[in-house]
């Protein structure tokens, strides 16, 4: 039997068996494994439990590994590395999900999966966690399924590590990493929490924003005081907090904290010319969220704005009186949580520094400024020219019958970071969401193309990889 | 009997009955009587019916009279207003208080009064409503009572209203005021809810900064968003708030609304060569809150910045994620209250209209705005050669042993115009209270002399009105 032709009755066989597939997920998502919420540890540990059960139906040796927060898994193929001339691929997914308030703005209980239509006739898988990130794994489990069934083995061999702590910063998945090397050895990693270009274009995710997030925190009086009074003559840290912060962007869109943009490179000409063919509009991107007029730098394509250039948001926002009615105060303090995407060449803890000396050079002489550390992740560049890409983009353009995409993508997946680090492995990125997926809101929905076509991809990609030069 | 013995007989009550006035007082604190919350809606009756029943004490008929929220009290010496020969006033006060979270601040219960020690030495009642207006209110109605228990009756008419919503804007008093004009009819009004210059010097309050207080919500993306998929590309309200708001004061701190200042007169060169002379400064009015440097209008003087400028105030901003840790959301809305105190010449419905136009102006295409209404009240300016001001000014300087100053008030009362417009009647505005009450804060107090020389102020102004020429 050719690969060809094995590899055609995997793809027959994910078909024949896809209602089976979805059922397999409905089970997972029903498991309302929120990370966040210490009342959802145990529907943690059985999301887990769950995982292993099921993966080990597909030959592998899977068990549950506890670390310091919700369990890991580890799971391998029988003999899974043991054989140097088999190509040995690490897959990465999390089963933790982000918590589902405000229920009200779900059309459906979030843990009750079902496909529905979206409004303009797709079919989707509605619930929390449908694509980030249970939908998105189990394409892989399932190509893995086919795979097994058919052959009764897989084309590489895999060792597949899932966590439970995704959506909270991973604090005790990275230490399980680090205790974990000698299980964990492999030639490269995969992970699948990325997108594709559009819903008919895949994408392989070749570079990461990085993220800075800091807290600031001006204060003044040391109380609150009455506007009647001291109104006019003393100062309000809302005021100056505004004043800083309204600062931040030019007229242009450019930050404008010095030095921000140091080490930023263009996009080489023939990436940006690449790009600027992909035609992302404002209509295409920004109509489905009730926008029509990208707000970043003037002199860049939204593309590069949303993917390859850095920013900064004020994501929150909080001082003085802010319940029902009036009242006529000023504050003793005002705060903000700000954060910053970054990009290849920026270093987090550089821009800490400068965001903070900007605050500091505006502070008006009667206030002081508190801040507070969050996360801090450098912006990850994959080698373009890393030979399994090469594979796995050939993969998906048969699959999906469109040149399979290389992308920038602007969130940050830390993991990716990890791995490099603590395996010294590159990654690449697969997967199959869209930018209106709604992850992390009301409503989070998967394609039901993208799961379907998506395990498809992976049983291919497993095929190219073993064809693959090494 | 000569009216100066009489006058020095009524003082020497005062004084001899002084630790009785202070039980009376600690009486009415003890009552909880804080109108914005209906769970104390019994309070406020028990408040007024407790001091309708003290006021009839002094020969007054006194009765609680219904409104449409919290009731009025309402008094008048016997025969009150029907002789033309007598002068005949109407005092006003409020018996209701601010709420008192956060209670965790307060040094002992604020419904326990006491007379402590200030942390200079100063003896000083502290309770909710010490000062605010418990403790004001009862100096005049205790003034009442030595003329009362030394004469037989007051030197001249009166009439007191109290109500019981000052706390919450007295939306159902001025109704009452409507419907009650025959009632109160009276020379001229007299309120107790207003400062002394500093602890030893008296003033009178002869102008008021009106308030215009309005909310603004700014409106960008459909939904909360990711902002590692859509930051830089999509506009973020907290951005465009802060942009705007950090805006509306210039680097001299003047107000950048455009026709903002329109109508504002400056000072007459005599009353500012007089407010020059009383050399408020930082170090006094700002040092006692932690500040050191003046925050308004870099050309103005400090006492021109609280009293008789305009300012702008931002009383509260919120927007996006405020909890705990961090969370990388660009927010679909954020808001703010922002209130503005004016002077003569200053309309409040132009100024809110200005503001506003000042905002949209600001406006990025993709974002829509709201506003909501909340306060607008004029600014006041009372007649300095008003013939009781004068009567009342001659009483304090001898009380105090020093000049009576004439003083603008930073802050609004606005029952002050709703007594004009209604009754027709002009206020003489004396209190006793000082810049460090900490009213409408945790740890309210009333100087113990403020309460003691109040009383024995306001037995010498009723003196005064009497002898003053009409």
């Amino acid at each position: 039997m050719s690969e060809m032709s094995q590899l055609q009755q995997v793809l027959d066989r994910v078909d024949a068996d896809f209602d089976n597939s979805l059922d397999r997920l409905f089970a997972l998502l029903r498991i309302k494994s929120i990370s966040a919420d210490p009342a959802f540890a145990g529907d943690c540990k059985a999301a887990a439990d769950h995982l292993a059960r099921d993966i080990a139906t597909l030959g592998f040796a899977a068990e549950v590994r506890p670390t310091a927060g919700h369990p890991a898994i580890l799971a391998k193929t029988n003999g899974g590395g043991k054989d140097p001339s088999r190509p040995h691929v690490l897959f990465y997914g999390h089963y933790d999900v982000q918590p589902v308030d405000p229920l009200n703005l779900w059309h459906r209980p979030p843990f009750e999966p079902a496909v529905t239509s979206h409004a303009d006739g797709r079919k989707i898988i509605v619930a929390r966690g449908a694509q980030d990130d249970k939908g998105q794994l189990m394409t892989f489990v399932e190509a893995c399924r086919a795979w097994q069934s058919v052959t009764g083995s897989l084309p590489v061999d895999v060792t597949i590590v899932i966590e439970g702590e995704e959506e909270i910063g991973s604090k005790n998945f990275v230490p399980f990493l680090e205790a974990s090397k000698d299980d964990l050895k492999a030639d490269f990693a995969l992970v699948c929490d990325t997108g594709m270009w559009d819903s008919t274009t895949p994408a392989i995710t070749t570079s990461l924003r990085g993220l800075l997030y800091d807290e600031v925190r001006i204060k003044a009086a040391n109380r609150d005081l009455h506007s009647g009074i001291f109104g006019g003559g003393a100062q309000n840290p809302i005021r100056v907090l505004t004043r800083i912060l309204g600062g931040l962007h030019d007229d242009d869109g450019h930050i404008t904290i010095p030095g921000f943009y140091d080490g930023v490179k263009d996009l080489p000409a023939d990436i940006l010319a690449q790009w600027a063919k992909l035609n992302l509009t404002a209509e295409s991107f920004l109509g489905p969220i009730g926008l029509s007029i990208p707000a970043g730098e003037k002199d860049r394509l939204l593309i590069e704005q949303v993917s390859s250039r850095p920013t900064c948001d004020i994501n929150g926002i909080i001082g003085g009186y802010t319940g029902e009615g009036s009242k006529t105060v000023i504050p003793a303090e005002a705060s903000a949580k700000v954060s910053f995407r970054l990009v290849q060449g920026q270093q987090p803890e550089r821009i800490r520094k400068a965001f903070r000396d900007y605050v500091i050079a505006r502070l008006p002489g009667d206030c002081r400024v508190e801040f507070t550390d969050h996360s801090s992740a450098p912006a990850i560049a994959l080698d373009w020219s890393m030979k399994p890409l090469a594979a796995a983009r050939r993969a998906l353009t048969d699959e999906w019958g469109k040149e399979a995409l290389l992308i920038g993508s602007g969130a940050s997946i830390p993991i990716v970071a990890d791995f490099k680090r603590t395996l010294g492995l590159d990654t690449v990125l697969v997967g199959f969401g869209l930018d209106d997926d709604n992850i992390h809101s009301p409503n989070e929905k998967y394609d039901l193309q993208s799961f379907h076509k998506g395990i498809r991809s992976w049983a291919r990609i497993l095929a190219a990889f073993a064809d693959a030069p090494r």
